[in-house]
């Protein structure tokens, strides 16, 4: 028998009439003779909400009682999902990350799984009975109640389905993963199936059906994972698998385009080439926990010195100029803000070297410049204009044939 | 250092600003020396919200998952309160109840507290730290979710205040104890304090202060109790001390003047006097679970054959009716309806076998015609029309003399 966990988030049971659907999609899969385990998050708007009262009083993700406090919202929707499993007519009973327990370290609000006893999960299900767990949550090993961090219930799932030797079906508010934004791409294609590698770097460029951390989990435990819809009926749209790479039977050089906008420019000009300010350059903003994403590193026409360039998301250039400003001395920093990234992804591009070169060509037949160009190896990204995204992402979906996937 | 728990109910921690209040006020407690525990209940309408929710899935107070929804609104306002002292400027440490554990017996939705262990409440409490506990909940030895039913927070904390010794303070949104309803006699006093027995038989006979069962339990274990308002500043009102009967210094006959609305009579006829007819009539209503009150029986003038009369509430009326007409084929029922509840309790009672007939003389002045009346040790009662409900209890006030104690 098929073992699946069916986690479904906040937009799936954001309602008793959305849980009631839920519920519907878990039953067919049982009828379908799947063994099923259940994951929840909390009720849609209702972790803000709780949030919102913490902050009254000051205190914000990473405080241990604001994760107190969070943890109840998984604890009210798994045990609505059971009842209405039951009201399905299948005997069901939520747990709680104390209750198996689910053993967490790192700090409040961002804490990671390091264990789990399914022991309780694998009686249920053996007597029959569907375990609906509260995602998102666990305790420490002296008992106290800990959050995952936004997105966490994806990660619990993920760990539930390779404690249990379990496929992880992801239910959520698209039918899968698509070649890119069908909003900006009308002919955007649904994958039947994807590498974790890709779905990693789709999810890092800003493509938000999977939480990164919950891939890289199942990557690293080989769980094969399913994104689904849950406000589909059961069978009517296949989704998406994310699996190991030489499981994918067809092969495409490139899977998906993706974009983030919101992106901002910050250049060290003719800084010293002295590999020591890099370094230094990247430990301060590491320092001001400021992700930084492209960096390209260029000399100038004076010998011996370069220019440093990344990127960062908006929201953090003010702190990530105040920071540089007061740990590098006479530094030359400038920035540029209005700025998008646009990224292709493939697993084939590992061996095509010439991928790059034809981007700029797509990019420039559209009179879009590129400011930065970053490469992985599955993955090239470039830095453009905020306003030039949309044309962007349709003319790489056309250039590389993505509506025919 | 005296020892406190201090309960805080779902009016006293209805919002940030009810929870800062309340924080408030246990702050001035430590600051004047005393050592606290702290016992919450879920925000106000949290709890009928979330079972409005099960409600949907056709669950209600009696299931098992209802239980689990329902102790996640604790779960929130322990955390909230633990938030609000730390900005008060005190360490504070929400505890749940499986933390402890509060272990309990009996059905979801109504369970008794079987034991608790305070040790980490002790530990805390010595490290300067002041202890949340989230009220209204326990876990079964099983380790699965209980609460306590409805007022099950008040049992809580005089469960908690016996393991530690502790004298139980009750905030609510009163400042004690009266001797009657301040909306109906304005003269109404409140009361410095009152016997376990003469609050239980105010509680029974209407009075909405405190939960029964938490006095009673207070009562069987020799806590201290206290009633207090959040809704005030520190000091602004003492209260009113719960205490055994030998530590009152002040006598008084009578106490207080209750009331219940919305009483039902239900008589049967010219009933066999045999003792095994009473005996199944009441058998038949205890198994429909409807509380029967005011019991009168008495003899008719045909030999052998008695009346009986009892009470119910209004709202248990039909389904008592319906038990008793399928379970005493042949017998003569009738009832009455737009009665209501007016009792005197006081612990002096016990001695003055003529307060009854001054009772039947106070509202006999009145034009108030009294339908079934019955005595306890410390309580007379008497059913009466629902329009004459505020007339009696100004009028036994007054004659009673409690707008002087």
């Amino acid at each position: 028998m098929t073992r699946v966990v069916a986690k479904f988030g906040g937009t799936s049971v954001g309602s008793v009439e959305r849980i009631r659907h839920s519920a519907g999609l878990v039953a067919d899969a049982v009828r379908r003779g799947e063994s099923l385990a259940v994951v929840v998050s909390a009720m849609v708007g209702e972790t803000d909400r709780i949030l919102g009262l913490a902050g009254v009083f000051g205190a914000g993700l990473g405080d241990a009682e604001a994760d107190v406090a969070l943890a109840a919202g998984e604890q009210v929707s798994s045990a609505l999902m059971a009842l209405a499993l039951r009201e399905a007519g299948f005997e069901a009973r939520s747990f709680q990350g104390w209750q198996l327990p689910v053993v967490t370290d790192g700090p409040p609000g961002a804490s990671r799984i390091a264990g789990m006893d399914v022991s309780a999960l694998e009686a249920a299900m053996q007597a029959g009975v569907i375990p609906v767990l509260a995602g998102f949550q666990g305790i420490t090993s002296q008992g106290e109640i800990r959050t995952l961090g936004r997105g966490g219930t994806d990660l619990s799932a993920a760990a539930l389905a390779a404690a249990l030797g379990a496929r992880c079906d992801i239910y959520t508010d698209v039918d899968g993963v698509y070649t890119t934004d069908p909003r900006i791409e009308p002919a955007a294609r649904r994958l039947d199936a994807i590498s974790h590698d890709e779905m990693l770097e789709l999810a890092a460029q800003g493509a938000k059906v999977l939480q990164t951390r919950s891939v890289e989990f199942a990557k690293s435990r080989g769980v094969p994972m399913r994104v689904l819809s849950s406000f589909l009926e059961a069978g009517e749209s296949r989704g998406t698998d994310v699996v190991e790479t030489q499981d994918i039977a067809e092969r495409r050089i490139v899977s998906g385009v993706a974009y983030a906008r919101d992106q901002a420019r910050i250049a060290l000009l003719g800084a010293s080439n002295r590999s020591e300010l890099a370094a230094r350059t990247f430990a301060i903003l590491a320092d001001a926990e400021i992700g930084v994403d492209m960096i390209v590193q260029a000399h100038t026409r004076t010998p011996g010195r370069v220019n440093i360039e990344f990127s960062v998301a908006h929201r953090d250039l003010a702190r990530a100029q105040a920071a540089l400003e007061a740990g590098l001395s006479g530094a030359d920093i400038s920035s540029e803000t209005g700025l998008a990234k646009v990224s292709i992804v493939g697993a084939g591009l590992r061996q095509r070297a010439d991928i790059a070169r034809s981007l700029f060509a797509v990019l420039g037949e559209q009179g879009i410049s590129v400011r930065v160009l970053a490469t992985s190896e599955i993955k090239i990204s470039a830095l453009i204009d905020n306003d030039a995204v949309e044309r962007a992402v349709r003319a790489l979906h056309t250039a590389y044939g993505l509506e025919r996937v």
